[in-house]
């Protein structure tokens, strides 16, 4: 099939991580060297196929130097969805289904096939647009880890480095005043950078979506660490976590006498610890400090291959499959398996029992979680 | 003098601040390798001297490999203080004056002198003290860098560092989703963070406690910005930033409908914005980050100077003295000069002036800001 | 199992690297919280189980705070082989074999199983202790990720960051000043460090000692980058690397007009490229660099999860077994089956593939190398 | 004056150093906003007055995104001196005066005032170019802080942190081993980055050109810390240091048996200590790694300063002057005089009280370096 190729496109959709730029870099001199292709560059995810002026070629030059840069310099949003897209009119927001001019706008451009690198939601309409005709080989992005088919995919690595250097820098205040510090991570369905940033960073208590966490039991660990003389603790949590009972409870708690809607789950955590513990209570929020820096090698070596293997599937024609991490080697897999479920962590996982044996809280009981998983 | 003298006590008070551990260091091997003195190390601030049990001695060994560490081997806290030492009773909180009592614990405990490491309240108690009979050297520590008398001390550079790096990791956030993302940084009272960091890391408004902001001036910032192509913003602000019109306004504005009281002046000025510009707009509030983490190389050595010029204070018999950082040297100047008045950002400063010529917002016009200068 | 156990040995042998602290952390705390155990720390690899006073009791106050540290607490050793053990006399040096003293000295001790974490070599001794009575189990570290069984070992991921850092910072030297720089890294009989570093720092010539190197190919590679207008060149060689025709044109290369023998491969490569390129060549030797630094979040992770399961493999007796990483989970492999061979970089591996796709030199042709391969 | 201006230009000469990039990119926003001039790039320092071909206009879209990259995006070499021009011609290499060319080229090109960054090689230069009628404005730069006139200059402090970075590496391994590891830093005459890297890095030897080490003093030392149980050392080493006796000593240590030359002092030093001590010893030589990296914080301000206030030197007619720093504000010296003498580690500094007190070998007995003081 390579050679009915002549031209294709590359765009970044979603949150940016970092690594997206090693994935372009690696892309576009893939194809120049191996293929001979043309590369155009499409600007802001799917938005640079339905506005006008927002397509470039990417040469060799274009991508000089961008290797151990965070963001894309394609530019990306998570809001236009070719499908479902929203304009403001006078009389309010418009939907319309702009997904045949996408592909039509394509064909126009000359584009004969589309990498499209972006999370379940941009892989979802990329597969939906290949339905429609688009040839579309894909790029998984998910810095919260929680994608089916692939074991981890770039910015991931990063975000938990940057977070476990967070957790190094909270412990001397913690240790040094006495203070509980709650640091709020990213994760809204699935809990692995908390986890992993977690044990890498010394934490005591890690909180995650996957297990609903007992404030009793977490205050307990608090005040008999605070008893047995270290007289501070790191409270990892995850922006998805729940307390037993779910949103309906964590909504409740983050209503304060109902003068004040708390920020998110660390600052609710805090108001809920303050009741339980006698030490001062500290919040910080990491925030988009997660998606930002220079990516670590990992990251750069494992969007680097992605986005050379990328191209190869395209000449390939594997169209529909975007490329995975497995057994330490790249491989292809269906788009429509990758997007159809999240990657939660296990609760049999040995990180788990690493963190039993080391004595910290998941944010209940042993037993429960045991059950939990027995029955799960 | 220094014969007088067999056994020093040296303490640290107020916020944790990197370099600490270096003072402590510097000033127990000084005074056991120059001098064959005793050290004791008294635990969290003044507190060690009121509640038994928080001393024991400091060897070599005890010192060992602590330079490179954040935060202080001896504890802190912001709240001991012995003319108001606040107790929790039955019938509330009360207040006693301990400053006798902790004279004579200090007696008791065979201290000659003690080293005070802390910013301008626990200067201000140690002066006090010494009054009372005890006597006292200082290290000037203050992350804010708004302490008269030292051009600079130790953990403000490392702060200012770790606020840049902070700021590099957002730049390719905010240019990948076209974005106006805020940081908030220290500085209740001076800017000298928000303004140098800001300047180092490429933010394109900077506002400061010194120059109440026009949200109207840096909205346009913003919009020129957004029309002449560069579609994203990267604006600091120091917590003690206020808008014209100064605290009234700023809690009026910090008042949203009635509804929720913002968190600080970050996220007050985000929704200020979003009446203003196009843009979104994001915020992170970079909190204790900025006192953790290792020491720069500066912020090493000058702690290490600290400490070990310290020590021959009290050899040289300038009790009320403390060290200071005056063309690139060590210097003793009196602690009640230093804690007399705040050092604020000079509006005649190169810095300002730098700034301008990079066309940065300074969250007023230049003329305004010149005329507050004339006016000073 | 477990019941019989009631104490048991740590050790660390060989080269250090970053994450032994992880492991030794790991494994007392989960001795104690999950078995009640008793934990002696040997110090200097076997070295501490042939002469006196060299071990020490364990608890959980031991281990904290070295997460984040790089080294042993434990202290290492390259030498203290116990069937090879070699005393300095007058006569010159005697060799003895003292393994029947080693496994007496740990019964003594009451030492009911060890966890040696070592390279092959270590690994390979404590196999041949289990022979003679002790009970052992294994954790492998190599930071040049040459053992066969686990995928990875923690200490890798470390260095070649600290590698890949490197490489950032002479870019821009190698840039300003148009130079050719050579960078050489570990790996005496691998590549991995060299091929994943390079490819991670953006390095235009690659050598392994996996691909004998032809130095007409590499000087071609960087004279044709100097005609196509990029006046520079970074090329990362690993320790091992050799020229076609391998050890004896190494030496005859190195030998430079009978006068002064090289000091290894880099400053050899760096002679031999001025006889064929205009540009100026620099070279840096990382050398110790890469074994030092606070682990990444990936090898703190990955030994903490190793020192926990050891514990659990020494309770399960599975003696004679060392911990592993296979598909992202700890499992248990043979010392025996480990140590039976070294890990190479495989020539069909897509990172070879897409260093082709990257236009990276690895040192021969494209069509060479391939041959290699299907004749390997 | 400055209305008499239209077109400025800027070079970078000498060894490159972290801040280049923020000067030029201040001088070029500063130009261009303050005063509306035209900004032309010269590339490769001087160099780029005597080739055609190699000089560009420089926009503030020219200089997006520099900041915080090392390196200059000019070009910069040791070696174009137009008044000493050396071309190689069939003869072998012929040297030309070409200093008469270079002041025509810049009249042709429309520069009415030229911005040297550059060190004490490129300033003397630019100076005698002024006095053939070129108008210049110096911005001083040096890695070793050897430059009389300015306190210190952009680039050092983050040299000074990149080498204690390194120590910081180095330590583990040495303590894990029980070794003595030598880092020799740069610094040929002037031992700043040595003696401030040293002491923010915990060394126990530090030598310095402006003190001759006496190797029995070293060896002392080290022996001294064995015996005591600190079973490794950390010795820095300043590339200029000498022994006692000068370099007339040195070299002959260098010859060892008449059969290889070593490298460097470090390796020198390595082969004198082996005869000395029991330890093992290793050498690390930090090379050009202390030259590149992202700047620090300070750096980076400096070099924003130094720019702008360059470009606003030019608008006053402050010809023949370089900006510099001293007392915390910019100012303006005379090239002639900041270039007459270089600056040397005083040895009356508090920083070397520092390090007596830290108990820190400086290659002599203290009784020694106090009489050289009182000598020098």
């Amino acid at each position: 099939m390579a050679d009915t190729i002549r031209r294709i496109g590359v765009l970044t959709g979603g949150g940016d991580c970092p690594g997206l730029n090693a994935v372009i870099r690696a892309a576009v001199k893939t194809a120049i060297n191996e293929y001979d292709w043309e590369v155009l560059g499409i600007e802001d995810g799917f938005e640079g196929l339905i506005q006008p002026g927002k397509v470039r070629p990417l040469t060799a030059a274009d991508v000089r130097g961008i290797l151990p840069r965070g963001g894309t310099i394609l530019g990306t949003t998570n809001r236009a969805n070719p499908f479902h897209y929203e304009v403001e009119t006078d009389a309010g927001v418009a939907v319309f289904d702009v997904s045949d001019d996408v592909v039509r706008h394509a064909q126009v451009l000359g584009i004969d096939a589309l990498i499209v690198i972006g999370g379940d939601g941009s892989l979802r309409i990329a597969h939906e647009l290949m339905q429609k005709g688009l040839k579309v080989v894909g790029v998984p992005k998910t810095i919260d880890n929680d994608l089916q088919g692939t074991v981890v995919t770039f910015g991931f690595d990063t975000a938990v480095n940057t977070a476990m250097e967070a957790l190094d820098k909270l412990h001397t205040t913690a240790e040094s005043h006495h203070r509980v510090i709650i640091l709020e991570l990213m994760g809204r369905d699935a809990g692995w950078i908390a986890l992993k940033a977690g044990i890498a960073g010394g934490a005591d208590v890690i909180l995650i979506p996957e297990i609903p966490y007992d404030i009793e039991v977490v205050a307990d660990k608090i005040n008999t660490r605070n008893r047995r003389g270290a007289k501070f603790s790191i409270v990892v949590v995850a922006e998805g976590a729940k307390p037993v009972g779910g949103e309906a409870v964590y909504q409740a708690e983050r209503q304060v006498g109902g003068e004040r809607r708390l920020g998110g789950i660390g600052e609710t955590l805090a108001v809920q610890l303050k009741g339980h513990c006698e030490a001062e209570v500290r919040v910080t929020v990491l925030g988009h400090l997660q998606r930002g820096g220079s990516p670590s090698a990992f990251d750069r070596l494992l969007a680097t291959r992605f986005g050379a293997v990328a191209v190869h599937l395209v000449a390939q024609g594997k169209l529909g499959h975007m490329v995975a991490l497995q057994d330490e080697r790249i491989i292809s897999v269906s788009i429509a398996d990758a997007v159809a479920a999240q990657k939660f962590v296990p609760l049999d996982s040995d990180i788990l029992l690493t963190a039993f044996g080391l004595d910290i809280c998941l944010g209940n009981s042993r037993q429960v979680i045991e059950e939990m998983q027995a029955g799960g």
